[in-house]
């Protein structure tokens, strides 16, 4: 029934985690931390408190934050000073349609007191893991592969929740930034490559766990530090108990974190993202200069890297296209013939300003390569003089396998052509995407990628997976060492 | 039970109006239309249509196009290739909640068969004349002022429906876009000083009316021209026929559409919104300079006068206050504890890039300068060494009476202050407004404002009303003139 | 979308009111009285109430009082010791689709002020009054013959709202019992002939009126007595006061509120409605007795007949029938395959009961004829030896144009077959109808029927339409005379 | 929120249960079969299907079948010609809200296949199983007794899943009649008591299970024969096979399911529900006869045992007390004003019938007297002379730990008083249940109960429970043997 007239074209996020504890009414904060994560899913949310008197208090929601979790009846109905949550993103029907009991946090009520989990990420081995677990008589509810989780520390011999989450997550491989919580504790856990982002802050007397830090800013929380990749935190009255569950690994953070995921007001590595996005600009405009009239974003996730790319070439920016900020993610389309209109649903290009220009439309990726079509015929029937792409990303060859959503690399339009070949096939006067190495440089990396050791997971690019994705190969996919 | 945790401080337009004829399937052309002017109002909306074999057909619905009028069940509830349609802000419970017989079109059935009107702007003399309806027999069923129109065209001795509504019309004083139909007729009228916008545009075989030209772009159509201020347009198959019901008066076109009320995409006399908008930031840069590190716009609507003093001031452009884009407009709030983090709920400072710098915020008005004392606290908070704000419009003194929902002039900031008054009072180092004469210049009148004879109607900031606004002072508005 | 897979084949009243003036937070009483009254029309419902300081207040909904009116917000948005409600029976598709702008009570703004009206009847010269206001300028709002009555009122030249409205009713023709309201007055009104219902109640030092006796009954109110036919009461603070606005008639209550329309523990001219049932049964057994094992009812509406049937005859009365409870009066279908099913639905044979046993089925009335035949059939199925169908009132013949809806007269089976050829067309092995007499006696006219001048309305039966229906009449309907 | 301003002061039968195989579109006939089943189970209800291609498939809802699974989208979603379904009692509040993870049926994917599970009844050591699991490592998703049997099928090591569910059973104590499936099996079986019912029916070349019979009538299946207590039947596409998983033992069937939890229109060994309420009513006149005018059934389950005393005493039958039918279960109440008007809202006492008169009342039992007392109260203010209760059960003096929801022993009258302490507390003139042995000789145990091995089930009457509560006990609950 829904469908996306205007499909973005982009990877997607799956998901944001937010916990807390310490902080009277913790659901309030839990809503608010979500509500900022809101850009890593929209889909559908889940909110678990403890109170001493009345035990655990769970909601499960599809549907925006601010649509469900802001509603006073349903924040009293989750008491507590301790709490975490999850925003999920949708997947498409591809995967078939999310029930309500894939949504995330997970519990399970375990002999020693139940507990409640978060998972930003993706496990790769889960297919396997599950396959076992069912010979061996769990019971799983939902079809998401963070359920493992749960069925393996409730089959763990360990004494605590923290040990048994130890034991649980050693058998885990992929990428994973969990927020989970007990009674009384709130955990924390980044998988030893620190593919996905986790971060700590403090308010008052409590401590806060947020995917980004926009999550500690709109509830005022002073940022700490960053989880480590490999690092436990048992957070509990007693304070921030750091341990090392995992053999030590060179940190791999996802760097599509930088270029598109997160919002750009949140910072990473003492980095904000918003100045590595102008920063690419720059590098794209250096690497990949064109004399034009105007440097124009595609709306709006293009407009850091075109501020770069102006502030570079010194031509000037413009906001040449205009997004329809009422278009939702998603528009029940009325009939066929309208379904044709497509990308004119959410943006519009600004005729008065683009007529007789030579125009430098800058964008953060591309995926399949279907909305940079329909673009660039919008402003050409504009009367745009010329049309340049320049894309803030290298070309996207590779799924990802660590928590986000990406089409078969057989629809990856960087899958099968080239750079020119792309150009001639959407149809604009020159197409050009950074260098790895350009990336890697306005990500602070000023020599650029280590390609013997490099210093982030760049596997939708590069077809370097830092971790085999056991399950998928098992599904059929082909990796690249193989391919060629 | 719903309020505004950020309460945007800014004037709304109370409506945007669309029509269109000799399009198979209206209802599809008139729901993309009002989803392109969803700016103008955002409440509520409503269609109808005609069928020669079915009649009138009719859909109001509280809340967004999108999630309204794009369900394939409504559409199909709309037959005809002859439509109109309305969006509606809501105008804050000052004045009761709206009910669903507020939402217009409205229609009525008359001797020689139906009609159904659509109304931008206000009518001044409303009260007067709905009082002498009521005392002669006829019932209303609307709080609106628009209603008076349909009563006075049923009322009217005129043998056609476009005579009658002459009749009515020239019984109302005020400001008035009309998109107007009968079974076989579009009609469109302006007033005769032309305040609010009206556009003519033609796809296919078919014409197309619309507040704005941003609308004519969402379905494909070509602009045509202009309405022109006091025109009345009679389009059917035969083609456009323009009247002149009213005595010729010089154009007030509301100087508004141009700050703020319009999409910048949309043009009005050959000139972009956009465009306009940078070049009031050129001449804001030009009028009151000052020495800083960077240029940040109050998103969204301060972004293009942002742009336009970055540009003319030399001084680096930079996104350093992020807007939540799944704020939506309202958000239930969920506790006492949480209302005070308010403008957090929306925006974000972008700390790393903020911190030591002085910062030129650049937003495009103040009403009553709620939320500009909560930003400077955010950007200070931050960490940023000046704050100097700079506003894309003259101080707002005055409200409109003209189809725009302002606060009571005793809560307009510039009502009460000077400009040095109103820097202490918000708390920043620097405070200037654009000049009148500026924005006239900005605008496009080269020499500005003609004081003898203005270009625009500017009541909002001059208190010089076109059209004496009889019910308000009848209710104890005291004019400037009294006033001073 | 919605349809009726075991149609009953009843006659529908159309709508019940009630009002009341004096009680503190009215609308509670309201909404219990509408409650009561839910037999009368389940579609849609509405109350209005007045305040001293806040003035009228309406809240109009479709679906039934339980789930509408009961909410405490929406009682807490009627506040005020004034009120009056309306339900409404649906009244199919062959109309068109009922509006929200339908639903009862209206409301109309005059120049002395706002008054407010329900309606339970119909204005038989609708079609005239209203051409005639549309005409002199009156726009209409819903399609129903009711809104006439405000028209009328807002263009009588009178001084009071009580006045105007005896203005308004001597143009009506029909039938209409009337319960309206001003900002201090209750008024109460029935058309001359009386054909549909309306009793005076008191509770506490407020004042009641009602369709029937069981919604006095609910808030605990006591019977003062009924309005009589021709009569106004206008009620206020000062007491009740009656006025005969109208030529004295004799009076013609219709039967059928005693047959099926009114609830049983209603009554009306002293007489106990399930006791006038009960006692149809025992003419019944008089007038067509047959040798059987068993007196089953068709339920729920046949009970009290079989119980008067089984104690005059000595066969005894047994559930052979059950009615699902959680059907409700709309199922929406789920296949093709399961509306075959219809009847089954609803209804259930008691196999162990019935097998190898003579029945007689009793029913209150025969329209179509359509369930008749199912019922038949099923309890042929589960075995019964014979069956006979009693039948509670007269072959229903001709339509009703007094506030009920009714199939017309060609869907009638009685307008189209005699006795014995509606036994054939059934398929049973006797049918058998209360003669009009007979129904007469049971409803306490011991002679029978004054044929040269009936006791009762039982156009229904007779044809003899005690008011001509003019605008069925325009429409194309053929009265008897014109038909014999 | 919601609460029941008339409480029945019944006990409530908690689940129905339906399946069948070998029918196309199997889900429509389990939504009709739960249609007719609802009686047994108003809150909640769920189906699963399965299809050959597109595997299992389950809708879980809230609200009636009626409103939830007729809707062509909810069928379609349903797909195979094999399915089971679950209706569910609200279990009050005292045992918190009831989650969508708790409306069965439950669903489990075990090594070999899927299979899913709808249990009527109740286990009785369901604590200690699910202790033990928890244990083990098994994670619960609900609150409910029911689910311990997936967790122990997907526990046990036979290969198939009939044989799996014959393992878990053989640890579950207590009572239930439950239908399962798999990819390819409609299994069903009864408790070794056969406490809860469980009937087999043939439709086409299909079968069907279902609580009652009056499921098989809905969708036209012939009745084949009862589930014998302790049987489990696996029918496939090659027939129906029974076998014997558990020790024989003498058959308890509930004697409530006579005398309320079932429909009148089901039968019961041969034996008709409806004649043994009727027959039943026959007894108390003879066990105690009283001199009246008049028999009223309490509606509507009073009904039977009215007729029955009617016919045996010869004191007319009549309804004198009216029920609203568009009541439903609950009424949100509008106010504290009105609540008290409780019983008003559902029931009426015909004043013009019971006037001056001696009333005989029937009932079909008394748990707290809560509303006994109401409905006196009632009947004597409408003026009735004398008031008589006749009760068709004997004293409910023990709560029912088989899938019935029972108040605690405490808030049970005939915990408290004798029955002349009840007569006074409840205010009647007399007040008369029948006896235990009356009861059995109504349900055709023409000897009366055999006191050392009794034929039915009947604790709540007894205490004399057939398999001990063990869960119950360990909570604190007190069997009659200690307590006396």
């Amino acid at each position: 029934m829904l469908s996306h007239p205007f499909d973005d074209d982009k990877l997607r996020e799956e998901c944001g985690v937010f916990g807390c504890i310490g902080l009277e009414d913790a659901a309030n904060f839990v809503a608010l931390g979500l509500h900022a994560l809101q850009h890593r899913g929209q889909e559908a949310g889940g909110i678990i408190t403890h109170h001493p008197e009345t035990g655990f208090h769970s909601a499960h929601r599809f549907g925006l934050v601010r649509d469900n979790f802001t509603k006073t009846g349903v924040i009293e109905s989750l008491p507590g000073s301790i709490g975490i949550g999850h925003v999920r993103y949708s997947t498409a029907g591809s995967k078939g349609a999310t029930q309500i009991r894939d949504v995330q946090p997970f519990f399970g009520e375990f002999a020693m007191g139940g507990a409640a989990l978060a998972h930003n990420g993706n496990i790769t081995n889960a297919d396997a893991i599950r396959r076992e677990l069912i010979e061996r008589g769990s019971i799983f509810q939902s079809s998401s592969d963070s359920e493992c989780l749960i069925h393996l520390m409730a089959r763990s011999f360990q004494k605590t929740i923290p040990e048994r989450m130890k034991d649980a997550l050693r058998r885990a491989e992929g990428a994973f930034s969990i927020v989970a919580m007990t009674r009384t504790k709130l955990i924390g856990v980044r998988d030893p490559l620190g593919v996905r982002p986790l971060v700590l802050g403090r308010l008052h007397q409590g401590w806060v766990l947020a995917s980004e830090t926009c999550a500690l800013d709109i509830i005022g929380a002073e940022f700490v530090r960053e989880i480590a990749p490999g690092e436990m935190v048992v957070i509990s009255e007693k304070g921030v108990e750091s341990v090392q569950p995992f053999a030590a690994q060179k940190s791999r953070f996802c760097i599509f974190e930088h270029v598109y995921f997160s919002r750009p007001d949140s910072f990473f590595g003492g980095r904000s993202v918003y100045e590595t996005r102008r920063q690419i600009g720059v590098e794209l405009a250096r690497e990949a200069p064109v004399d034009a009239d105007m440097v124009c974003p595609i709306p709006d996730s293009g407009t850091p890297a075109a501020i770069g790319f102006s502030q570079e070439s010194g031509i000037p920016f413009a906001l040449g296209i205009t997004r329809n900020q009422y278009m939702g993610r998603t528009f029940i389309e009325p009939s066929q013939a309208i379904r044709s209109m497509g990308v004119r649903l959410k943006l519009n290009v600004n005729r008065a300003l683009i007529r007789g220009k030579r125009i430098i439309l800058v964008d953060d990726s591309v995926v399949r390569g279907t909305t940079s079509q329909k673009i660039k015929e919008m402003i050409l029937e504009a009367g745009a003089a010329e049309v340049h792409f320049r894309i803030a990303s290298p070309p996207t060859a590779w799924p990802c396998f660590y928590g986000v959503d990406t089409p078969e690399r057989e629809k990856l339009l960087a899958a099968n052509m080239t750079e020119d070949e792309m150009r001639d096939h959407i149809g604009v006067d020159s197409l050009r995407f950074v260098t790895l190495d350009g990336l890697y440089r306005a990500a602070g990396e000023a020599g650029g990628r280590d390609n013997s050791c490099p210093q982030y997971c760049d596997a939708c690019f590069s077809g370097e997976y830092p971790v085999a994705p056991h399950d998928m190969i098992e599904r059929g996919f082909t990796p690249k060492q193989a391919a060629e």
